[in-house]
Order: structure tokens, then C-alpha cells, then sequence
């Protein structure tokens, strides 16, 4: 099956289906009659697979449809009224979720981001000034830490990163989230140091990208201490979260950990960003700045531009200068290596 | 495929996957790329058709993945922040959305209800003692109307009621909403005289249900004057309601309307929960109340459940007396008639 | 000062200014330069009143503006997002604030009232209802319980059903919280029995009110446990109920409580409420119900209404018959015995 | 009357009591009688007041209790659910409101600022960024503007800048809204050329500030063209924002507009601050930057500064370096010149 309009596709990773396990599954079960909202077997074996993989056995894990949604519950579940919750600037709840977590009444606290990551220096910073302030009650008060794994500019948290993120939202006693619509790029990245078990150990709730990393739809949160958040269940539900057919999701997941297909399902995309990234510095463009996972951030002349986008389809990310635009390229678990080769091509 | 535990299954319309067709498409289109939220052909194609069944060009379609989210969604769509909704005291609003209503800041404005309908007479008289409330501007100002098509007794509004509900929210300006969670079980009923057409001429918008009636998942909303909601995209959005994969939902419904499949695919439910009312009433068990759609309302002594419950799942709706119990059936579009011999069996 | 148009005025309990020696230690204080949001000594002087007149030392004691506003925030302060609060049905939260406690999220959760009260059995009968419904986590957590002393009808609580209800709160784990927009009157009647000690020893939190009891404006909120709210400050803030100049509430609070005031102000009220009851049963109207506070409900024929309209500012309280209906009529700290005897004149 | 700590009082502009006017006309109306929540003559006085003040005869004039408040309630009141409001990142909303915006479910847009100024420029360009985003409608969807008059920062909109600032708006279709906690301050200043009748051209909706200028309490919403806003009250009192004795609030400001006193009542604070500045100048210090109404902001070495500490009380404003700290004096409509003499001693 060809692209719909006949052009190279690498404008998002989210344009195709599922891994082909997924649908076999989805066949196979389909008359099955099981009960609704997750409380179904097959939820189960997925969500002990999940456990298993991230090495940590009483963890909750719960399915949810996608991730702004997902977002909007964690954050809300963790939150009181007051609260807000700390976040780069650039950060997906910042800018893209069109104002999700305001609709809860929760304030982003927009940091400064280096390549799409905040600093621990930078968060204690932040949290020092706000307790120094002698009108720090007349202020949101800052009630969470929110990352992404990889982040919106595909890079990366080394471990020692997370770790001192983690220090000092222990310090003040914060919880630490971590969104990982995409963490199946990081897993599959060679440059990548943290595992499912670091996430599980580190943060106080994660989320595991279904949506784009080979589900249909679809994302597993983990939640290594679930007696932080007792009536999670209930908030799902406020949210308009919770899918009556949830082995819908079930399968997913049970099919994406399946001998731990997720740690692989990446490396497609991986290796096709590298030859990608290889293409353009051979040819002489710029990269915009560097990231080892599946997003290419390229600045491109807007003639050559124009003739690019008559052949590919890719993401606008920003203007440059009035001659050149910065692009995004994405690759995804089911990039056609062919499809590389006919960009280079047209490169 | 049996049922997991061996038990026969009537406790809920929600336990099966989705109509072999859709699973069919699902697979044949899954390598395909098409555009994210909606924005593919595939929906297009399902929108199309779904105006073609509303007798009404102009509608806007959106794809949602469930019901309460819908409902949240719409109702905070059509309210100002200090409006409230009217709906009947057992609306799917009222008590089994936890809160989801409210969470956006509107109250839900309990009417009394006959078997789950409110009437256009009493909606008119909770309006006038408002007016007449020399109070009423520290009240909730009612802001629109939801009711649901069938109700969650499994009732029907005939047109004429349906006709007469419209005629006192135009008389007060206010938008009227129907929840079709499970509409294809009303249009499959010999009773029912509202159609599609009539809902898109009657209602401000309302949703066709997927996910009870044949889908994996997902809820058509019409909005037969777009202009009413200049923008309704940012607010799924912002509701966290956005599928980024939405052709996965145009897929299920552009197989629904499919020669207008919907309007059929209840119809073994009707039958299978004639079979089921006519059994009970052949064995002198006492129906609750009386419905047309695939709910069966029944009375059972306590310790004949205890037994039945060995052999049947089925709903528990409340207690009677203390001898007693009331509890529900339901049947779906891919109700077994073999099922049906053995629960009448069993009887 | 009479009437500002000449009628005899008892129409509600709001109509004139402060006591006295309020409005004297406005003037005596008006140039003094003091920190603010009520952090000046003048509040903490009121606070170390209220607090001794409560038998509660460790008591945190807020200072608000008004009734619904207090309880707004009181009860955001309480409750998680996914919880609502249970009320009476008539309870002035569930109809008089114009949502404001959805505003913030939560759904008032109204359960039948008897005289606008709610029973420890009724509070009991809903809880056990919640839990033993299987589908119970797709409804709103009830997370605390909230009632009005004087309630909406004038009628009070008894030390016995406050305690009675309580004891259901606990073994629930839920919050009980008071409004006391008419306290004053409460305290002055000879039928109650449930002090300011008992209220600070059977709720988790109440308020002191002042708009209706003597003050210009102010309500003071009783937390005998303040390590329960934590950041209480910011939550006034954030609901925009912090006052900028708090040195105004202070002021009045501290003059209501010089020589406990606040427990007799109410006096002339009850006194007044008393004649006009006697004169109206003397008269051969019919009480609606009889409540021993400071409101009095009567039902008036029509055409006789309308002559004594002319002569007095009444409430409307609600259609009793085509023929007649029923007003309320309230006296206050202030009322003058001579507008009384007036009154019973024109009755 | 003195401080109550003896010492020099320069911290804020809240500290004292009302205008004496203000405490004689409440001593005098005490005993009347009146209608509630702002529905009495003294409040419609003093609406007839401030309409002709602004030239503007057809305005909605609202009385409410504080800053926060007011804006929280107006933006609440322009936006649609899923809008947000654009403001200087310094702008109270976005810092010293304790998240009272975002608890509504808005976002606070925030643009870099010039002074506590944004520009017609700096807003445009947001415009054009978010028009010409793809995703544009995943973000919030800017729906209204925020400005004060005079800023956080002490600042002033010439007429210029606020006619540009309109003219942007009124091309997107955005409500711009001025908060005037400190308006008399700009009204009193020399270099100011913005009046009430040009806020009220300009704005569609600002508030006059009493709580800072003359007032206990209480802030004046004016709205030129009030079919904007319908339910309006409703809205308020949803936000627990309406005063039952609401003539308290008409009393100051019908005094307020007595011949025009709130124009001249901030005079004695310019001429104070002037005084300030130039005793500043004369002795070396910086000013951290100029601003021409009654704040001043000053650049002070910390040993200095604390031994002026000790004998005056000041606003900490930031930290400039590890040996400077900037401070904040603030003046008031009340200050007293002997006052000034005394800290220019200090000095």
C-alpha cells in the first residue's frame, strides 16, 4: 500500500497502523466476550508484561487512548486545586495540548529549555526563587515536574539527568512525570542510558507511547507507587478517558511486550534517522540542531523548499530568516528503508 | 470464541469486539499513510455517508472515541461558563460520568424522570419557575438540553415528543442534545418512528454510538449548523478527545455506512430481547418496566439469582425489596441466538 | 433612618450596615498603617477571640468577604478534583450560588431534605448505596458533607443529630463543614443546644458569619485542625477571595467578639421573629413551617398579599395555590420593635 | 495616628483605612435600609457618577471586591472555554494571582514585556505566529487582551500606545480589557494623556481601582457597550464575587466620584514619590528603572539597605546581584509629606 497522494511520507510518525501483530491479535480476539473498562484478561497479561519490563512488580499500569489525554489525567490525579505543574517551555502541555491542563485549572510553569530539556539546576532555581519570595503564596504554588522522554526536540535525559532532576523534586518533595509519547525512539537509540526500570525507579509516574510506536492508538502509564493515587480510576473516568472496550487497548500493549518487542520496534526509525542525518551532511545542509532519535530538524532555502515539498511530505517547524525554514523529518517502527533511499535521492 | 469463563454473557453490550468488516478494513488499510486527526480520506469518506443517512449536506461530522467524552465535549462546547444543563435525573450525565460534566465547571440540572425520558412539559415548567424566581440570576442559567435516544432504561422518545422538546428549547433559545451511545438498538426497533433525519432535524447535535453498536470504538457527533461551534477542534483538543490516528475512527464508521449497514446491525438485538422479555414472561417473572430496545429490566427473587447467576452474567440494576433484586440483560448486534435458547433455558 | 421608602422592611436580614461599634472602630483605626491580607494585629486580636470563644486554641482563623465565596472555598480546599460534596437539596449551595462549586470542578451531590435538613441516616443510606453499587468508581467520590446552621429554613441542628452526623462522617473519613451565614441567630435561640465549642468539636471547619449578623461584610471560617489545609492562603488567593485591606475584617471580628457580642446580637431578632409569630398565629395565618430563628414562613392569600405589599418589603418564597402563597419575612440584629408592633398592625 | 511599629511606612499602597468622605458617608447611611447585591440608590448614584465621568452614559457599571477578583471574573466573562488571554509575562494575572485565571480553565498567554508594557507590535506578531502556525488549533486559541493602567512596573500607555494596542484588536476580534488597581495614580500624573473617557473608548471593558485609591475596599467594572456581557451578575455571583450589603461598595465610590475627587485623589502620591525620586537621585542611589506614578523602584547595597530596614518598611522587589537588592517604595493617596521629609532623612 502506497502513500495516499503518492509522496514520500515524513511529515509525523503517527500516518500509518499498527505493527502487523496487532491487527492478527485484533482478528483473533474479535468475538471474544470479555468485561469492559480494563478489567479484562488480556489487560492483564499486558499489564504484567508492562511490570516485568520495567522491573517493578507492584506498579500500576493503565491504558489510556492517547496523550494529551493522558496528560490531562496524570497531572490532575497528582495535583491539588493550587497547584501547578513545572515544564519547558517548549514542553507539549506548554504549547500543544491547547490549554489541557488549564482546563483543569492547573498553571504550566514554563522553564527555560535547553534543546527541549530543563535542568535540575534550572528547576531549583526556580523552586529557591519561589521560596524566597516573600509573596510566594500569592503565587502558584509548584506541585510537579513534567519531561518528556525523548522530548519535543527528540533529545534525550541521560540517566545522571534524570537523576538530579529526581534529587531535587524529592528535596521538595515534588513528584517527577515523565511523558513518553515516543519512548520507544529513545529505548532504540543507541546513545540512550535510561531503561524502563531507571524510568520506574526515577519518576513517579511515566507514561509508555503506544500511539506513535506501533499501536494503533493508545497509551500505558506506570505507576511504581500506586497508593500515591488512589481513586485514579474515577479521575480516568472524569477525564472522559476511560475506553469501555479496553482490551482494545490490552492487546496492544500485550502484543508490544511481547518478548519485549517495544525495546526493538525503534530501531527502524533509528537507523533510518542516521541515514537520513548522514544524507543531509553530505549534501550540505544544516542541521538544526542535533538529536540521536527520530525527528531531523534541517534548515532548508525556501526555493529548494518549495521543490522539496512538491516530492515529500514533511513538518513545518519554524521560519529561519526570510530566505530559509527550519523542517522536521520523522521516521517511525515502520519506515520503508526504500523510502530512505528515494529521499536521498530527491535530497 | 466463547465466552472467557463459560458463562453465558448478558450483563452488557460492550464485551465483544467489533463487526467483522471493520476488522477486515482495519487490516487492509493498515500500511497505508494518511493524515493525522481526521484529516484523512478514509474519515472523509465516513462523514460523507453519514451525511447521506441525516438527509443533511451541510453537517459538520466529528469522530470521537467514547461516550462520556462526547458528552463532555459537546456540553461544554454549547454552554457559556455559567450555564448548566438540563437532563433527566437518571441521565448517563447525571450519575455515570463520575463528575465529567461538572469537571468543566457546568452543573447538570436534574430533572424527574418517566422510564429515563423527561418531557417537553416538564422542561418548560422547570424554565418558567426559573424566569419566575425573582432569584433566578444567583441560580444555574439553563443553558441547553441533553437527552438520550434510546435512554438508559432503554426507552424511546416518539417524534412527537422529540418535535415537542424542540419546540420549548427554541421557544427559550436553548441547543438540544441527544446521547445515541447505543442509537443503533433504536433505529433496529419496530417501535421507534424517530429517524436519523428526524434527530439531525430535531437536535442541535447529537451523536451516533460506535462503540455499543459494532465498533471497537468511537462516536459520531453531527452538528447539522457547523456555524453554532466555530471551534470545536480546538475545543476536542483541548478535551484531550483527539485522536491522532483518527482514520482508525473513520474506518469503523465509513464501514457502518456502508450501504447504510447502522440501520440494520441492531436488529439481532431486538430480536434476541423479544425472545428474552416473551421467555421471562412465559416463565411469571416480572418485568421492572417495559422497553423496546436490547435492555431487559427484570424482577428476581433473590436465591433463584444466586443459582442463574451461576450460569448467566447479567447487570445488576438495584435492589427490589429484600427478597428481591432487579437486574438487567442486554443483548448486542452479535447476540447469539444459540445464547438466547440456553439463557431461556435456564430460565 | 427610615426605610428608603417609607415600606417596613422585612424583606431579608441584609438591608442596613454594621453595629455600631463597628462602624466607630472603623473611624478610631481609619489612618493606621498596617500590613495586609490580614496580617496586621487587629486580626489576630479577632482571631485569639474567636478562637477562645470556640474553646479551641490551635483553631486557624480566616477571614473571608461572603457567604458563597466561603463556600467555594472551603470546599475546593476539601476536596480532591474527582470528589463532590453531599448537601440538602435545598441547601444554598445546590441552588443559590449560582454554581459556583461546580465553577470549581466538584458536583453538589443533594440528597432529600426535611425541613432543610439532612439526617445522619440519610448521609449513612447514600454512602452505603455508593459503595455497594458495582459500577460505583463511575461516580463522584462523595468527599465531604456539608450542612447550614440555621439551615435555609431557619431550622437548627441538635447538639444530637450534629453529633449523630458526624459519627457517619467519620466512619466514612469525610470532612464536615458548617455554614453559618446566620449563626448569630442560632446562638440566640433558647432551643438551640450546639454551641461554638460544639461546633469547632464536630466539624472539621465552619464559619462565623458576619454579613448577616452585624458586620458590613465578612465571614470568619473555624478550622480546629489546620494542619488539614495546608496551604489554605493560596487557595484564597486563587479564588480571588483574599482581601487587600484584610485590616477591615479584622476590625469587625474583633468588635463582634469584644465581651462576646456575637452570642447576643442575635437577641432582638429572635424576640421579633417571636412576636410576629404569635401575631400571625393570633391572626389565624397558617406558618408554612415553623422554624425558631430569625425567618418566618407564612402563607398568604393572594389579594390580601398584594394590600400588604404595599405596606411591607416581604420575600417571595414559592407559589402555594393559585390562591395563595408563601412569603418569608425576616427580622435581624437591628429589627425595631416598633416596626414590629407596625407590622402586626398592617397584619 | 502613627505606624504601629514606629516605623517609616513605604512598602504599599494598602495599609490605611478610606478616604475620610468615605467613612462619614457610611457612619451617616448605617441604619438605612436597602436593597442587596448593588440593586440600592446609593450604588446606582455612583454608577450615574462614574458613567458621566467616563462619557460614556450607556455603560454598565459593576462594584466588586478586589483586584484578583475583578479579573478573574471579567476574563472569565470575555473568554469562551477554550480561550486564553494574552498579558505581559509580568502582568498580575500572570504571577500574583495565585493561578485565579488558569482555575477557570484559562491560560494565561504571557508576551515579553518593556516595562511592564506590551506593545501593539509584540501583540500583532503573536497573532500572526499562532495564524500562521499549521497547528494553530492545537494551541489556545488567544481570545482576549490584558493590560494595566499603570502597570506592575509603575508604568504608563500613552493614548498612542493604547489606540495601537486597539487597533490590533479590534482587527483579530479581541476583547482588550485594562486592570486599574492603581488607576487614580495614572490619572494624577503629570505625564499621563489617557483619561477615563479614553479607556472608555478604548477598552471594552477596565476597572477603576478602590482599594488602592481612597477605598476600604472595592473595585469599579466599567463595561461602555454591556450587551457583551449578558448575564453578567449571574457570573459574578458564580465567582462568589457579589456583595449582599452591596452599597458599602456604591457608598465609596459615589464618594469617590463626588466632584470628580477620584481625578485629584492620587495628586499627594505623585508629589510624594517625585520628592522620593529626586532625594534618591541627590544621594547616588539607582533607580532601577523610571517610572512617573507612585511606585518607585530602587537599587540599594544590602548592608545599606539593611540598616534602612530598620527604620522604614519596604517592598523587596528582586535580587540585582549578591551585594544589591532592589527595593520598592510605594506612596499613597494619604502619605504624609512629613513622612517623605523623614525618609529622605534616612536617606
Amino acid at each position: 500500500m502506497k502513500n495516499i497522494d503518492e509522496k514520500l511520507s515524513f511529515a509525523c510518525d503517527y500516518m500509518k497502523g499498527a505493527h502487523p501483530d496487532i491487527i492478527r491479535r485484533l482478528a483473533e480476539t474479535n468475538m471474544m466476550e470479555t468485561a469492559g473498562y480494563g478489567l479484562d484478561p488480556v489487560c492483564e497479561s499486558a499489564r504484567e508484561r508492562i511490570r516485568r519490563a520495567c522491573g517493578c512488580e507492584d506498579a500500576e499500569v493503565e491504558f489510556l487512548v492517547g496523550g494529551t489525554q493522558t496528560n490531562a489525567v496524570m497531572i490532575d490525579a497528582f495535583l491539588r486545586s493550587y497547584e501547578g505543574v513545572i515544564a519547558a517551555e517548549t514542553g507539549h502541555i506548554s504549547i500543544h495540548e491547547a490549554g489541557a491542563i488549564e482546563a483543569s485549572g492547573h498553571k504550566v510553569l514554563a522553564l527555560p529549555h535547553e534543546l527541549g530539556k530543563i535542568s535540575a539546576d534550572s528547576v531549583r532555581r526556580y523552586l529557591e526563587d519561589y521560596y524566597n519570595d516573600a509573596n510566594h503564596d500569592h503565587m502558584v504554588f509548584p506541585g510537579m515536574v513534567y519531561i518528556s522522554q525523548p522530548t519535543e526536540y527528540g533529545t534525550l535525559y541521560a540517566k545522571a539527568e534524570l537523576a538530579a532532576l529526581k534529587a531535587v523534586c524529592e528535596e521538595y518533595g515534588l513528584p517527577l512525570y515523565a511523558d513518553g509519547a515516543r519512548l520507544a525512539y529513545a529505548l532504540a537509540c543507541p546513545e540512550n542510558d535510561v531503561s524502563l526500570a531507571d524510568l520506574a525507579r526515577l519518576c513517579d509516574a511515566f507514561y509508555i507511547g503506544g500511539t506513535k510506536c506501533g499501536a494503533l492508538l493508545g497509551e500505558a502509564v506506570v505507576i511504581p507507587d500506586p497508593k500515591r493515587l488512589p481513586h485514579l480510576f474515577t479521575i480516568i473516568k472524569q477525564h472522559g478517558a476511560l475506553l469501555a472496550k479496553g482490551r482494545l487497548l490490552g492487546i496492544q500493549f500485550d502484543e508490544l511486550f511481547r518478548d519485549d518487542l517495544y525495546l526493538r520496534i525503534g530501531e527502524p526509525a533509528i537507523t533510518a534517522a542516521e541515514r537520513i542525518r548522514a544524507g543531509l551532511a553530505a549534501k550540505g545542509y544544516d542541521l538544526y540542531f542535533e538529536t540521536p532519535t527520530n525527528q531531523i530538524f534541517c534548515v532548508m532555502e525556501n526555493e529548494r523548499l518549495r521543490r522539496f515539498g512538491e516530492k515529500v511530505e514533511y513538518g513545518f517547524w519554524e521560519k529561519y530568516d526570510d530566505q530559509h525554514t527550519v523542517i522536521r523529518l520523522a521516521t517511525d517502527w515502520a519506515t520503508d528503508p526504500e523510502a530512505v533511499d528515494r529521499l536521498l535521492e530527491v535530497l
